[in-house]
């Protein structure tokens, strides 16, 4: 490549500083001339407007990092398009040039997938922010990627649909698609894989497709590959997301929040199985451990038992919901669960479920001055028993602060890891700690990402879990619609020897 | 390639003679060495075993034809393997001679999907047939491709779960997932696209790759490009499926079934949107026009009002089935529905949907003699009266048979063209109209396909649907996968000008 740094691209736990990799950038690169670089920038220029080529260091900064712990990898350049045509034309300038493209959307992200590792041009698509054809009737809506999901939900409110997918942050909808997002109301409504009906995608060489053809919505098709669920999750490393199609939901009757106690980790989980089996359609279904409850008691005031806790949550119309209600907590009851609390009215089911809302605070208020890595393994339901008190063990043992919050209706768990950014031993603990509790999960028929993607911490995890001829697959894809390793280069997949 | 036909590959509806193309053999091809054809044929031999090896007239006949009116294209040779070790061993001898693989499962495809049209190797994948780990727990089992949907369910009885994506056909259920399959249940279920976990893949070149990796099956998952929803739908043309890890779900406490007249299509389809958006959690929603509800009465004496005609089924608790059918019964009423008939236990309910369930025979019926040809578009909900209304006027106009049964839930409908074979010019006019019943659909937002596949027929729509250069990606999918084409050529992508 005429323009590559070499970059480690070794996780913050090896190599948290805080520094940034801005002084090696573009400007300064020695392989790309003045020359070229003047030209590169008039064309940006010419495309997207003088104010939409950003080489300001702050802004820069900005955008070469994420919401993780991956130090941050500025960008030598930051874009602002305002439209699918200007995305396409800047593209083809980078393709010409062989720089690397990385798309930005809110910077929500967990794994460090919006760091310039190999320097290069980021595309940040917040002034691109229409809703557009909204299909109340078929339930549908077609965004841009400054849409995030609060800001689809206040544009729905009057009409009676939602968006349900919450992965907590207000990420920008087409990030969340790019990164198969989903969070704590997956286990009724699906991840972002399953709500995504259409996609527009910039290629890396400036091509446009839709990945349904265009301005299709049909709630289902077999019409050829699917290229939709490709791009979902490939995390910028297949191309651009400039606008996706949304499957929306009529907004419930009315919805019932619960909390309820249990005095093991088995019987939450067998809880929750007992749920599911029976049918009770459950919205949310959240789990905290007693170190999380203790941390929410201190942060928030309250008062809950300090033992495994479900947060629940019900949707749907006021007689349904009653039942509901009714045979989880039977079942809760029959599993030694105790003080099920039930709310219905928004400010009281808010109430309730403050605990779980404010779990990331919660956990990083028990070491002032520290940062928080979230963990996100996932496996099969039946084997979250296990896995949590072995992970707990370890934590113990090895003297770290992890609290485990859970969306257990998918067999999904965060351990919050507090850690101490100036202490290189602590953070080498929590290095192979992490190792090991996606290695447990491994072995447990799971997965070492349930939603936040790969990004660049998770990219030998990923060789072990796919096995070897499966990434030679995702590899081949990579080449195929990214022949030269423009997009987002060094996510997901990792650099081949050279 | 060593080894190529060039069979015209056009459609029944220009090509229908009833004659295959079975004596062009690779027994008899110009091409193929008869000392490489018996070094082939004594690897396959060696793999598999004598008896495993079919070269038989009928057994190839009986492989080169599914349940459309696709011509029969008999392969060459037919195998019968019995393990994934088999399957891979095999795949590398045709690799290594550049012959064509076809999979096969219960040949009840509907786009003729397992003609050899190039000629080649049938893989019969009915000797294995184990159900391999069912996790009750988990919701989750694994079947072999000679696994059917009912076996399946025979196999779960006395587990309380069920796997409900139902085609109609008792299908494998690994050919489920290479045609992305769904059915009347898809409305609350989803289709193969969400309920296929893992897949086991031979690539052509004999590789074995497991999707998601081996032996995992976690709920959800963000780890690297999703190969899963990448090969269901693939139709054989990327691999061959020789295990599926499927989810499954508990089976509902009670079922209600349910009938209502209407005055017109948009009074079905405004009830079937305003059930969908109450939030009733329905089943099935089936649709059938006048002139269907007509054939079905005469079939089975019925004396259903021949007008359009919503069939439903209601899954859940005794109570939420008596919330969920009376809000039904409310919206069908306030949209003039009529007749509302309901019924809970399973024999009434069977006697309920019986003119569903015989919809293709009592069409057949219509015309004796004639064979049938079912169309397959799938459009937003809120097109749907106008699609049909136009439809039906089409079908009038041109003299032509095609009663309508619909899963109007997910917009998708079906006409159930009979024709004559022996007619030329009627069959012309079929394949006029379902080209112009596609390119409405299209022009309604919808596709050509919503679960039959593109298999033959439906390449050149494809094209139409999805853009020339989404077809250049999908084509650079196949390439980076199959690189000489051999898996299942010919199928959903045209063969490329040489």
């Amino acid at each position: 490549m005429l323009y590559q740094k070499k970059n480690q691209l070794t996780s913050w736990l090896y190599d948290y500083s805080g520094s940034s990799c801005l002084p090696d950038s573009l400007l300064m690169s020695h392989s790309f001339s003045l020359a070229a670089l003047d030209s590169v920038l008039s064309a940006f220029r010419s495309i997207c407007g003088e104010d939409s080529v950003s080489l300001g260091e702050a802004v820069r900064e900005q955008h070469g990092k994420d919401e993780s712990v991956h130090r941050c990898c500025p960008p030598d350049v930051v874009l602002f398009p305002h439209c699918v045509e200007e995305v396409s034309a800047l593209a083809k300038v980078c393709h010409n040039h062989r720089l690397p493209i990385i798309p930005f959307g809110t910077g929500t992200g967990l794994e460090g997938g919006v760091g310039a590792v190999e320097g290069g041009v980021c595309f940040s698509l917040r002034n691109m922010d229409q809703v557009l054809d909204l299909h109340q009737e078929d339930f549908d809506v077609t965004v841009e990627p400054g849409v995030t999901r609060k800001a689809l939900n206040a544009y729905l409110r009057d009409t009676g649909l939602w968006f349900p997918v919450d992965p907590g942050a207000d990420a920008s909808l087409c990030g969340m698609a790019a990164t198969s997002a989903s969070g704590t109301n997956a286990v009724r409504y699906g991840t972002m894989r399953e709500n995504v009906l259409n996609l527009e995608v910039v290629l890396a060489d400036g091509t446009i497709i839709h990945t349904a053809g265009k301005g299709r919505r049909p709630r289902k098709t077999s019409a050829g590959y699917n290229l939709t669920n490709l791009i979902v999750g490939s995390e910028g490393t297949l191309g651009i997301i400039t606008k996706t199609t949304l499957r929306l939901y009529g907004i419930p009757e009315a919805m019932v929040s619960a909390v309820c106690s249990f005095p093991s980790v088995q019987a939450a989980v067998d809880s929750t199985v007992q749920i599911l089996q029976a049918g009770v359609p459950i919205a949310r279904i959240e789990f905290l451990d007693d170190v999380m409850i203790d941390a929410c008691n201190r942060f928030s005031s309250l008062s809950y038992p300090v033992t495994p806790t479900l947060f629940l949550e019900f949707h749907g119309s006021e007689r349904s919901l009653e039942e509901q209600v009714n045979t989880t907590e039977d079942i809760t009851q029959s599993n030694g669960g105790s003080d099920f609390q039930w709310a219905r009215d928004t400010e009281t089911r808010n109430r309730l479920w403050k605990a779980r809302h404010d779990a990331w605070y919660a956990a990083l208020a028990l070491r002032p001055g520290c940062k928080a890595y979230a963990t996100d393994v996932c496996v099969p339901l039946s084997r979250l028993p296990q896995i949590i008190v072995e992970t707990k063990e370890d934590l113990i043992e090895n003297r770290l602060t992890g609290p485990i919050a859970g969306h257990v209706g998918d067999g999904n768990f965060h351990c919050l890891m507090v850690v101490d950014p100036s202490d290189p031993e602590e953070q080498h603990r929590v290095h192979l700690f992490t190792e090991r509790l996606a290695r447990r999960a491994l072995a447990m028929d799971g997965t070492c990402t349930g939603e936040h993607g790969v990004g660049l911490g998770k990219r030998a995890l990923l060789r072990e879990e796919m096995g070897h001829m499966a990434i030679q697959v995702m590899q081949s894809l990579k080449d195929a619609l990214d022949p030269k390793n423009l997009m987002n280069p060094g996510k997901i997949l990792q650099p081949r020897e050279l």
